[in-house]
């Protein structure tokens, strides 16, 4: 099995794994990375911000090819008791791929590396896709060193507490601008709907379309906003419920507004973290506060979900995070989706990506998808079928040769 | 002021006191109650429960009065950020009514007892009414012991820390049969409804009323009972509505049903404690629960209301606890009442107190309430008029030369 010899990796007695950033799991799948990229004879180092890189065709010492570099990669990290195949799969394909490659006797002509982002997940510091958004700028480094685990250690302690100096953490635009263009292959998450132009229009998935493998068109405009409800506290046994006013009640209608408007609107819309305070079962809480994630294919939408929850609730929703659409690029998709052959789907992502992250940073980017039967997606239950593995391997072999050529 | 001798103690920047049982604050507040005591001539000594007794005409060294023990007395610890008067009052208006029968040349002819229970609210070990469940055997005392704080800190631990031998945890009936009566004065809670019958019938509280002081008929029926619901984890950003079993939609849905069933059936319900795993922005969660206080004057409607949540959500409500109705002594509230004198209203307790833990060991109690003009408990917001504070301490000196001459 392609991902066997990292399946004990942080494994919870439950099923899944959890491999935080900087953390002793993912620590032991850096080791892995290091030492499978020593074996095909890449060059290892790791980037001010974490992020590891394998490289053919230049070292810091040696003689390097020439034009910008071919990269494919993905990440190491999972979210909390998630599925093996996020992120591990796009790295072990890359490897195999080279492998395959060079024992065919081919090399490159350009620089190729294989590069794995630091806390894609964002599973630990809570902000998704920190190692790219460093490296390109997005993200400022004191804010980021700030940012702390559930535990209270800030990134800065856990990168140092790991041998990493945070010193170099920030952007990085000569890095950036040997990046020719990135790849990343990725477990498919969700059946997402197949634009209805297509042979398989009206599928969703690559289940869907009985397809093994698919590109990436699109990451749709994704949204977070916090909702902060105030009540007055009193006492449960003793206060009239015409004399109330519960905040948790209020956050419950919101709840459930947010997913009746989801359902109106035809966007995804979810509410998987609150707060109630103080919590105590016989008091009625001071305040409620519930977090807002909406995604859809059309930001309008995204955004009216957000006004018609506020209207609800009578109070404003604060914005955590907003980004908009971000388009693969088309000629670079088009290479990948020739280099595999045949017709390839063409799938939006509701989840973000580090090639993403790229894309907006001016980087040409492009994505594949292994299919995933049931599409369940960070959880246990994640899972691709050996045999698409296998397609998704040969299919980022193709796309190396052809690319790096 | 009554209480401005203890009201910085635990004092919050918010304005509240916080007064956990065994720490600082309420370690502060029992040095004021032994030095309050010594300052009357009285006996004070600790019970194995960590009650603090404080005693005139019955000492373990002198000769004491015969008889069984009339005592009042109530709690030093507050909820979080609770109100100064909830507990303090009852103390402070003893030692103001011992303080003044004294100075009158008044003396008992039965031993007279001020009493503190430990940790009444359950703010600090989640079990309210430890102390006086403890001496009467209500609790077991391995699982009082072993009961935990927010830092993981034992109820042994804490008692270790504050000087207190934990190994004298446990029911303690020689105790308990001296008390041959006990009369606890209270901050009113809420605006109860006042019975029918009464010449203040319908209205509410001691405000509606137009009185300064009532007594205590009974305490409601109370019953707390969880509710799990089990989802399905999975991304927020790549699962279809249709595909997705979100355990936060059916909370919200159950937080609704149990004010809309409340409402229906005339009782008070709450949710004031929710949970949510794993608590991701991003991702659909995959277990929440709910926590359902409900009280009423009618058990059976209390019983029905969490019926029909369990019939809305399709799930069993896991019974936490259950205390049926308390009702108060009658000869001894009249003799009480007959000792203040004139129309004393008659009130329902919607929350629990010490002195319904003593009624079910058998031992007669009553109860006093002094108005709260706005009802509002477990909150800054608490209080009480001066001079209505005064007219308790009043009605409670009053009591104890009735009942201890």
């Amino acid at each position: 099995m392609l991902l066997s010899e990292l399946s004990g990796v942080g494994r919870d007695p439950a099923g899944g794994v959890t491999r935080f950033a900087w953390a002793a799991a993912e620590l032991e799948l850096r080791s892995w990375f290091s030492a499978r990229a020593a074996g095909l004879g890449l060059d290892v180092e790791t980037d001010g911000n974490g992020n590891l890189w394998a490289w053919w065709g230049q070292s810091a010492s040696g003689a390097s090819l020439p034009g910008t570099a071919f990269v494919v990669g993905s990440h190491l990290d999972s979210v909390r008791s998630g599925g093996e195949w996020d992120g591990p799969l796009g790295l072990v394909s890359a490897f195999a791929a080279v492998s395959s490659l060079r024992d065919s006797g081919w090399t490159p002509t350009r620089p190729l590396a294989i590069v794995a982002f630091a806390e894609e997940e964002g599973g630990r510091f809570g902000l998704a896709c920190l190692g790219s958004r460093l490296l390109t700028g997005a993200v400022e480094p004191a804010h980021a060193l700030g940012l702390v685990d559930d535990s209270g250690v800030t990134l800065a302690a856990a990168m140092t507490a790991a041998g990493h100096d945070p010193s170099g953490v920030g952007a990085d635009p000569a890095r950036l601008a040997k990046i020719g263009a990135f790849v990343e292959l990725h477990i498919e998450q969700g059946r997402m709907p197949l634009p209805e132009s297509s042979t398989t229009g009206g599928a969703r998935g690559l289940a869907g379309a009985g397809r093994p493998i698919g590109v990436a068109r699109e990451i749709w405009p994704h949204g977070r906003w916090r909702i902060d409800l105030a009540g007055v506290p009193d006492h449960a046994g003793t206060t009239a419920l015409a004399d109330r006013v519960d905040p948790v009640l209020a956050m419950a209608e919101g709840i459930v507004e947010v997913r009746r408007a989801a359902s109106e609107l035809g966007i995804l819309a979810t509410v998987g973290r609150v707060r109630v305070l103080p919590g105590a079962v016989n008091a009625i809480a001071s305040s409620a506060s519930l977090w807002v994630d909406a995604r859809g294919q059309d930001s309008d939408r995204v955004r009216e979900l957000v006004a018609l929850v506020e209207r609800r609730l009578g109070v404003a929703a604060a914005l955590e995070s907003w980004t908009d659409v971000t388009r693969f690029d088309a000629a670079l998709t088009a290479d990948v989706a020739a280099a595999i052959g045949g017709e390839v789907p063409s799938l939006p992502s509701g989840a973000g990506h580090d090639a993403g992250v790229l894309s907006l940073a001016g980087i040409p980017t492009a994505m594949l998808f292994v299919r995933n039967p049931t599409g369940v997606s960070h959880s246990p239950e994640e899972r691709a079928e050996e045999a698409d593995a296998v397609a998704g391997v040969a299919a980022l072999t193709a796309v190396v040769r052809r690319m790096a050529s």
